[in-house]
């Protein structure tokens, strides 16, 4: 048996050093059929190297992938669409196109169902999450997406506003403040590919910890997800956790916290002991060790990769 | 036996909620010589509630106490004293002067050295710790303000960077980065007051998470703390720490923590995972248990706040 194996059977959560197409072989034996997350902080790179979307188109399946973008967050989704479609041509995408939904309507439409049901890649671009949601929430759009997803291993990608809806539990508003605060942040539903975080993007850059802090502190059983403008958190459910772009991925995991929460008044600070902190860089790649019933978690930190790796329910 | 010493004798960390003078009076009863530390993170409110400079006059002894500033750490030592003296006169302060210290030679002046010596309250003022500190290490300034604290009692405060010299190791320079790095801050040698910890100030409002994990990558047996703007972390050694002023101290606690700092260049992005992270709110006091050699902590929390109230030893 070769190492990488036994020690995954050991429960060890190993950060592979191995590869990609090493990696990407040990993990086609327990290969499922749902598809890759690719969630971004925002401001990825579009004129560089472009790390974070070849890697996307590459997660597709290349050149030839069916590739379609979601512009609904956007106050401007032509012009959205349009830098996007030239970046993605000058990589080589070869059939690219945008879905024409923009209003909760368009969500119903069949040639927006089919489009999304037969992509290979989804792209969500940024703007504003909520009005994504209340385009897509619970339309056959929604469910033609989790169908793409956990059915035909379509890849899905989001940036900025993209990103902060992949969660059940989703970061809706909040002014970033010093110290994070009782309840000054709102959460709504996102699409609900991850079961068990909360996203912000722009981490780093926008200062937002205490703003993570604040949220989590609302719902202590979710893990609280920072990620970096040009980085990207890659899921591939239950199986691997893969980082990658320029900056860092921050995980605050709450669920053996305390937090005077309850004791104090709205806008008050907060006290939170006992959080754990966990930051991964671009570059590093986890690989989950083998879903059995027996299995512990080996650290709190392979107990946070496994809860980030969950999928939430495929609706629709 | 009381509820409170109960508590304190099982070993748990009470947040109490106690009036001050009764939290005052159960700690009188284990009174130790040195005195306190009121280490703040810069721009404490000299013009409205002063709650902090307030509680540094209390702790000295109150409106007859002998008032110290030590100005050595600023480029204009002399408008800081100008503003220092109109506040505490305003307070009520009776017998308020500035240490004529401002240069190593100045640091083994008699007179200098007896004000130091013969201090109730010191207060270390904003500026270049690095300053400071040439001017200050070894010097017999240095051993005076030492027996001023650990002998007689008086309490010392800093203030900006009167608050990183406080620590024995001492971050000197560092621009904070989006992302933890890899050898991007530097330490030197402080006053060594506190044994265990890096400081850090301006903490929220100059976004300095990532410089403070850096620096406690380099020394992962250290407690990195941050401390706001306008607040105070109180220490009375092996005892009590308190949070006064308006904003929040954060630690991070690296002890359980693995990094990849052995295996990356300077400059790299770290990883970091398994990280402690305590956030505490200005109001709270915690209460220590009394020190036995059999007490093991109580939770993660005690255990970095023992790890926190743990004075250096005594110099001179």
């Amino acid at each position: 048996m070769p190492l990488l194996s036994r020690r995954l059977l050991l429960g060890t959560v190993v950060c592979t050093a191995l590869p990609l197409h090493l990696a990407a072989q040990t993990l086609t034996q327990n290969a499922k059929k749902s598809g890759h997350l690719v969630i971004i902080g925002g401001a990825e790179d579009r004129q560089q190297d472009r790390i974070i979307l070849r890697k996307f188109l590459e997660l597709s399946g290349g050149p030839t992938a069916k590739i379609r973008f979601i512009t609904a967050a956007s106050g401007v989704p032509d012009a959205v669409w349009a830098s996007y479609q030239a970046v993605f041509r000058d990589l080589g995408a070869l059939d690219c196109e945008v879905v024409p939904m923009l209003t909760r309507e368009d969500a119903s439409k069949p040639n927006v169902i089919s489009q999304i049901a037969n992509a290979d890649g989804i792209f969500i671009t940024g703007g504003d999450q909520t009005r994504l949601m209340a385009c897509l929430w619970e339309s056959p759009a929604f469910q033609a997406l989790h169908r793409a997803f956990f059915v035909n291993g379509a890849c899905v990608a989001g940036t900025s506003a993209g990103a902060a809806v992949m969660s059940r539990h989703m970061l809706a508003q909040g002014t970033p403040t010093a110290a994070p605060q009782k309840d000054t942040v709102s959460t709504d539903i996102g699409l609900g590919f991850v079961a068990n975080a909360i996203v912000d993007q722009h981490f780093s850059q926008r200062h937002r910890l205490s703003r993570l802090l604040s949220a989590i502190a609302q719902r202590p059983d979710l893990l609280g997800v920072g990620i970096d403008e040009d980085t990207a958190l890659i899921i591939e459910p239950n199986q691997s956790i893969e980082i990658a772009g320029k900056g860092s991925v921050t995980l605050v995991d709450p669920r053996r916290a305390r937090t005077n929460r309850e004791a104090i008044e709205d806008g008050d600070k907060l006290e939170m002991l006992g959080l754990q902190l966990h930051v991964l860089p671009a570059g590093r790649r986890y690989v989950l060790p083998p879903l059995t019933k027996a299995r512990k978690p080996s650290s709190p930190f392979g107990d946070a990769l496994e809860q980030l790796a969950k999928p939430g329910p495929m609706r629709g």
